[in-house]
């Protein structure tokens, strides 16, 4: 309120005085498309470049969105459809397989300015979750439903089911097959488990939302929840704070409620956003040997996308307007 | 580790030179059995001493645990346990209904050593689930397992299942209709939602642990999942700050961090734990029309027992050995 009312304020300032333009709205966003093991050495370029392609696609329709005045939570959505309905990353149309041979999908979305959320953990014929966690938010009584609850609620509200075979994509069967494998000899498993992702943004009225999708963690259980959807580890948003969207090994992630904890290390320490995120994801998460990253956006548009992976697709377009794809830790 | 050097330093100190008896253990556990609209006058005074004789032998039975040296681990499983066999509270066998006739119970425990932790959520048939949370957190790849997979899960560790007809009470279904007949007539629900039950302990080590257990609330939907099994909002425990299990409307404490954010109040802020407890859930929950309590202990003994409601069953046996059940909010 205290920023809107500063951004009106300025407005007016600048309109009375050199008679200039309506400034350009300051907003921001920022994405991950996964942490994990990523390497230059085992990546075609043809493959980076569409990557670094489709995460470019998905941060200017979130940007567009937040042009056009719209809430920071449309602007994520935005993004994280385009990551969904990708195969490329582990989310939606891309999703990993659970042991079972099912893929199971999860999302959460926050909004910073009311605290509201909402979250949807093991479904498995909705092609867009992140869609479907932001109706729970705006039309369930509930913050997180689940499985055929959250399916029944899906189709309450109009949304058509897929079926299981729109989520196959052979790279992702291979990926399964080899982890069941790798449990049969007893080895740990290298599948990498990158490809969550996610969306952090700011719109023109100081609010900030965040949202993460995912398909969990190739070979899961039946009925295992990561920390996507769960608000405070894997989702967070606050006004007062930060957004934050994470990737990684989600079991440390809850333990560490990650999300929150940056969030409070602002709010409570007085850290900069770089700090808080750094502070968790680059020493706390270490010492606990919770591999992953996070994005975090303030309401300032200060960004961090700390991790302490090999690497983590990433990317934003901050309040100047500059554009920027990462993949590797040295870039 | 430095409470417990201190404390075995001042041991050796005292035997070398006094030859005193060794000192009773320094240990606490503090439970309660939900939050909610509890009024004397709506109360038989059978009832009401029917609560309080359940509270005080969950009491007993961790602190027993404790003084025999067991983890705060285990003092909060054995309280729960009788907690949950009670047909008094929601969580076990008294569990509630959900939409469909069901009862769906979640659980989840932490240990505030090595921030390990166990939830389940949505289980149909299993009669303790904080015994599941437990064999989750020690014999589960994931933190979280839902539904089938938690069943799956439980079997694979030599659990029974129980049909569902073993969580039928009157009272609960009765509650059911109640609720049901209020939803048809677009009113407000006015269905009692108190219960869901928790425990915190300190070990004669230093260590804390936190657990919590519900049935949820009455005519949720299919597939809905509270604050109780979702670390950080309904449980958590850290030795730095302080172990806490909450009660009350679900969705406010998931979007609110409660149980993670009044441990950072302490950690951050350096609050006491009643200070940080009563900020939580007196004013932050208070402004945000979120209903309910917590009970929480931090490593030094310190206990506190905040709730906006009119009521909530809770109970401590602190570190000087002094036993109390309370129901009311001016006792």
């Amino acid at each position: 309120m205290r920023r809107f009312l500063a951004s009106v304020l300025g407005a007016l300032a600048m309109t009375t005085t050199v008679h200039a333009q309506e400034p350009a709205p300051e907003v921001a966003i920022v994405i991950h498309g996964g942490a994990g093991t990523i390497l230059p050495e085992e990546m075609s370029p043809a493959r980076e470049a569409g990557f670094r392609e489709k995460l470019t696609e998905a941060l200017r329709a979130g940007h567009a969105r937040l042009e056009d005045g719209a809430d920071a939570l449309d602007a994520v959505v935005a993004a994280i459809l385009i990551l969904e309905d990708s195969p490329l990353f582990n989310a939606g149309k891309g999703a990993v397989f659970a042991s079972d041979g099912a893929n199971e999908l999860d999302a959460a979305i926050m909004d910073g300015r009311s605290l509201s959320a909402g979250a949807v953990s093991g479904v498995r014929h909705v092609a867009n979750p992140i869609e479907l966690a932001r109706l729970v938010m705006e039309h369930s009584p509930h913050v997180m439903l689940y499985g055929e609850g959250a399916e029944e609620f899906a189709l309450s509200r109009g949304i058509s089911l897929v079926p299981q075979s729109y989520f196959f994509t052979r790279h992702r069967w291979e990926e399964l097959e080899k982890a069941r494998d790798e449990e049969l000899q007893q080895r740990k498993s290298t599948v990498p488990q990158s490809g969550t992702v996610g969306a952090v943004a700011l719109d023109a009225r100081g609010n900030l939302a965040a949202g993460t999708s995912t398909g969990g963690t190739t070979n899961k259980r039946l009925g295992r929840i990561g920390d996507s959807p769960i608000i405070g580890a894997g989702t967070y948003a606050d006004n007062a704070s930060c957004a934050v969207s994470g990737t990684g090994h989600g079991e440390y992630f809850i333990r560490s409620v990650v999300a929150h904890d940056i969030a409070s290390l602002m709010r409570y320490q007085g850290l900069t956003v770089e700090e808080a995120a750094e502070k968790v994801v680059l020493e706390k998460l270490v010492e606990r040997k919770g591999e992953g990253g996070v994005i975090a956006l303030d309401a300032d548009g200060n960004i961090a996308m700390p991790f302490n992976t090999p690497g983590m697709y990433r990317g934003y377009i901050d309040k100047a307007g500059q554009l920027a794809v990462k993949i590797y830790a040295d870039e």
